[in-house]
């Protein structure tokens, strides 16, 4: 019998690296943290995780299901807690949120980043990340630290929780692309421009199902800062994650951060075999622009020149680290910014704010007229600056979707911080070469190091070992994760909710702020489950101890969110019979213990809310063996068919009763290490 | 006949200055500045307005009621409009507000302070606070520069509008009491003790109808950002304004500016009378904190040691200045701040916040764990770090009103800077003397200026000269301020809403975040009038073109707020039949042309919700003439007695259509010139 500890994902021992001739970098760095599967893309893989990253607004949750796992310290070599999205702290539940992070970290063994200290993606870069590692973070943009070499992805909530709680990660093994820089980049020209030019030709679907792994002449003529803003927004490219080689710029500019020591010689075999090359010869950019309201809109800046700019905004994940804030403020000293446009700029991190103070840089640009932001990814999500009605706002971060700025119908454009600048002391859109001219005395601030980055405050980045919290601090917003049972031989119920075709996750838990406010505090929010139905649903569902839902065609598609298969669990469905599911939710479901079994479109019909299901098999045991067809018995007097499809580690997870209570019955039968040692 | 225009208020020339023997600096003040009445205390006085100061929460409806007007320029010597209040633009209304202000700055000739440059209160008197000037400012804090000897008085934004017309102010004659200081503050006690102490004695109810007027030795003891801060803070004792003489201080201060033209040598006479006199010996001041939940709440700090301390916050108009902060840093370099506890810093300017990072300051206290917001009030009126759920903030802030944090039950100390920084660097509530000897290297940092302060960027505080609009820009959430017609001969209509006794201004324009909102928008925030009353009453009054309220005991009580006057005068309400009014919304009523006609209780039982209501007298002269008693006839079918009480500047005002209206066909009247000249 194949022992269940490698379907929970605990770690075994690493392969042996036998060579394998031609891999690519990721290749290499998946090899080497390989538990599970092969590296044939599209097949699943299971792999270690070294690091894990989360942030304020995903990291609640998934130290509630750390909790849930009843764990005491968190299995992966490092992880790290950061607040960098509601840093305003507009409400106390955001500063709650902060407080009971900063106990969770404390208790359970993360490095602890404080609200103010900078966003995840900037302070991780400075701090931790370190080339030929896996990281695994609850944020889109965790790759980040590709340029770095390490190997970064971005998924959902839980499964950062049970990877800290020592599984593994699974997942489709990618494509790897090869993306070929040749040259160098122009004055003015940068590394926003690269990945301005790669949304330009692939689009926002391009890099879907893939890694993109930075190759070529060009990749030496690129620092780190460069290389993480590339990286960072290959996110919008639609990749799993981007990837350069390391080399002397990888390891100059570990040296300036004091961290050498983690420096690694890695890159890809020379006869590494690749799904597909792309070439990008740097010495061809010129500065560019993306439209609204899409990444990939992207048109070179003099295109679009003398559109009216009300707001210039610089920092982000993207853009906003020394490197990018100083060409700003060179171009900056002794001008004044146009009085129509506001400046704001909001450092990546706190690190960034203090070597810019340090030199003096923050006192010219407040003189220009800049206003300067705490560090936080604030108004990139809406969060504060929210562009004025019917207005133009230019901003170096890496999204401009209509309305994420905080209004409808906005008028984001997405730029280098040196286009951004320009806009801001001419007050509309311009090539910054245009300005040059126009001046006669505006020089191309190229990029610059510091000889060293200062380090953190050590009460804004606590260790560890200078943790000063010992237990969970919960706020009155602030409940605790729901376990669920493994399943049990009878699973049925009332017929709760007979739903029709294309119900989206949107409709089982809406995503509007006054509802999603409640994310760390499933019994609250699971009041809202369904609502846009029926907004008795959730009464009736907690009332009724449990029960079915009933859908048509393509339940559950849209955003890919968990908690629209958590709340749901949380009021005890135990079953949906639809038509059919959307990809993501039935994997939700998988996920969160609750069977979804496809019915007929016969059954669907004569299925009426209110009837009593019954699913006849011992569900149990029928879900381990495999079996696919499952009798339902309703209202005792008629019988149909539910189908089954899942794959034996589903079937595992789903009658282990979810993800979490699958990862911690493993771990309770293994002890704390890990099981197969 | 008495020339209207003195009631109008348009200023007549100045009285020739007949010294009185025995007047106090604010008799001085008022008596160059007199246009109406008499120095005798509780009799109304008119007053010549020199400078104005609006900012962003109330200055909106200040400039459409200016354009109301018809005016085509600001009459008083300088206004000046701030962006200080909602500058996170957590909402697009707030960028549309602020993109309104520089506009109507612009159009109207005052000066614009952008959102990032400060506090208006710090702004101002950094820039154009000068001694023996008037000032009246939409803001509770206005008193702020009574630091330097302006005599400075908050007030509703009808008046400011009104005096940038070019009307004067009235004003009952406060009685002005002598704050007498002796001695010297020792080591660790500062301005805010200062402040804190009269708090402690007086009581928040203590300066209600006065102005505290401080002499004696001690004065020249406090530089005037000492001063200011205690200016600032009067507000908390119900005064009507605090002021300090000018000495060698002022005029060095001003030299620092670069402001020393406008110094003028101003104190009280010798032989001054004053209604009260209270001692300070500044030499006996320790470091002194007021306990949550109001200002008065006083203690010496030794005695609530021990508290742990989650949040503090240097910042506000009363704490925000660079000599503020400066303290702070000097406390804070070499060390760190408590792992428990957040601080941040909000500097009460841009050239705070400049000067600070030009000197290296702000980098020190980044590394120290300080995280640097905008230069806003934000925090201290909950918009933005909201303390945690029971939890405690120690704030260098003005109030600390239960709930005014942006959280319930929240415990909110109020200290200076030193005492706040001492309680970061400790966790916990702790004399900083205390600290001291515990840490044996920590020094009392004293207070100390710059050599030279740093003047604004000409983009952050556009001079009316140098503005770059001139029309104005409304987004949509900004509506026109409607002007009443004068009072016609007619007046009544249906008995719209017959309401019983003690109906609030709440009730009328309830004051929750989701209504305020609109408060640039009249026709939108109008739609809420009386809806906790009964909420088709709006869509009733504006359908019925016009018609009568009905109410009884008390009509009006509660807040001051203008809107509960201005919104039923945009629906139409021509009169109100109360059987008796609360005094400020009756004189609201005047100012936005309604008659308040008292009746009796038998008329009250009698008349009923749809009862056709007709003022049988010719109105407008009736009002005008000084007549009393009005004859209602209801239904057409019987009659009874309504009572006009009113003086003959309020009937004036009542008849030409309001405040607005009036002083608009005054001005029409007169000319762009002062009609009296």
């Amino acid at each position: 019998m194949k022992n269940t500890t490698e379907y929970a994902g605990f770690i075994p021992p690493r392969h042996p690296l036998t060579h394998v001739m031609g891999q690519t970098l990721t290749e290499k760095i998946l090899d080497d943290h390989l538990v599970e599967g092969e590296l044939t893309p599209g097949e699943e893989i299971g792999i270690e995780i070294d690091q894990v990253l989360t942030q304020d607004t995903t990291g609640t949750l998934v130290w509630l299901q750390f909790e849930a796992l009843g764990l005491e310290e968190v299995q992966t070599e490092l992880a790290a807690q950061y607040c960098d999205h509601q840093t305003y702290q507009f409400d106390f539940k955001n500063t709650d949120d902060h407080r009971f992070l900063r106990s969770a970290a404390g208790t359970f063994g993360a490095h602890f980043s404080r609200p103010g200290n900078g966003i995840c993606h900037n302070v991780h870069k400075e701090n931790f990340a370190a080339p030929g590692k896996t990281m695994l973070g609850s944020d889109s943009h965790t790759p980040t630290p590709g340029g770095l070499g390490e190997l970064a992805i971005g998924s959902g909530g839980l499964d950062v929780a049970v990877a800290m709680g020592g599984g593994a990660y699974y997942i489709e093994m990618p494509e790897v692309v090869n993306v070929r820089l040749e040259g160098e980049l122009p004055e003015w020209a940068t590394a926003k421009d690269v990945i301005l030019e790669l949304l330009r030709r692939l689009s926002v679907k391009g890099g879907v199902g893939k890694v993109l792994e930075y190759t070529g002449p060009g990749v030496e003529t690129l620092t780190v800062p460069e290389r993480t803003t590339i990286t960072n927004m290959g996110t919008e490219l639609g990749a799993t994650s981007s990837i350069f080689p390391t080399d002397d710029q990888t390891k100059d500019y570990l040296e300036r951060l004091g961290r050498e020591d983690v420096f690694e010689d890695i890159g890809p075999d020379e006869d590494a075999e690749y799904a597909d090359e792309i070439v990008v010869d740097l010495s061809d950019l010129e500065p560019l622009i993306a439209e609204p309201s899409m990444p990939d809109n992207v048109v070179p800046v003099s295109e679009v020149e003398g559109v009216d700019v009300e707001q210039v905004m610089i920092g982000s994940c993207t853009n906003g680290a020394y490197e990018d804030i100083l060409p700003a403020a060179k171009m900056l000293e002794g001008r004044n910014i146009d009085k129509k446009t506001e400046m704001i700029v909001a450092p990546g991190s706190k690190q960034a704010s203090e070597m810019l103070a340090r030199e003096g840089w923050t006192a010219e640009m407040m003189a220009a007229g800049v206003n300067f932001s705490e560090a936080t990814c604030g108004a990139c999500i809406g969060i504060g600056h929210v562009p004025a009605s019917d207005s133009v706002s230019l901003r170096t971060f890496n999204r401009n979707f209509e309305g994420r700025s905080g209004i409808e119908d906005d008028n984001v454009y997405l730029c280098s911080p040196e286009v951004a600048t320009a806009a801001a002391i001419k007050g509309e859109i311009v090539d910054p070469r245009d300005l040059a001219d126009e001046l006669g005395d505006l020089e191309a601030p190229g990029l610059e190091m510091p000889d060293q980055y200062i380090g953190n405050s050590e009460s804004d980045l606590i260790a560890p070992d200078q943790a000063v919290d010992d237990e969970l601090i919960k706020g009155p917003n602030i409940g605790d994760v729901p376990l669920k049972d493994p399943l049990e031989t009878e699973v049925g119920g009332e017929a709760l909710l007979k739903m029709e075709d294309n119900i989206t996750t949107d409709h089982i838990i809406p995503a509007t702020q006054d509802i999603l406010m409640y994310r760390s505090n499933v019994p609250k929010l699971s009041e809202f489950t369904l609502s846009r139905v029926d907004d008795t649903f959730a009464e009736r569902a907690l009332e009724a101890d449990g029960g079915v839902l009933v859908a048509g065609e393509n339940y559950g598609q849209g955003s890919s969110r968990e908690h629209a298969a958590l709340c749901p669990m949380y009021l005890g469905i135990e079953t949906v019979l639809a038509q059919s599911f959307a990809r993501i939710h039935k994997a939700n479901l998988f996920n969160f213990g609750i069977v979804p079994l496809t019915i007929d479109e016969e059954t669907y019909e004569k299925i009426e809310e209110g009837d009593d299901i019954e699913v006849v098999d011992d569900a149990a045991e029928a879900v381990r063996s495999g079996q696919e067809e499952f009798t339902i018995r309703v209202n005792d007097d008629w019988e149909a068919t539910g189908q089954l499809d899942a794959s034996e580690r589903e079937r595992e997870i789903l009658a282990a009763g979810g993800k979490l209570s699958h990862t911690k019955q493993q771990h309770d039968e293994g002890g704390a290490a890990p099981a197969d040692d």
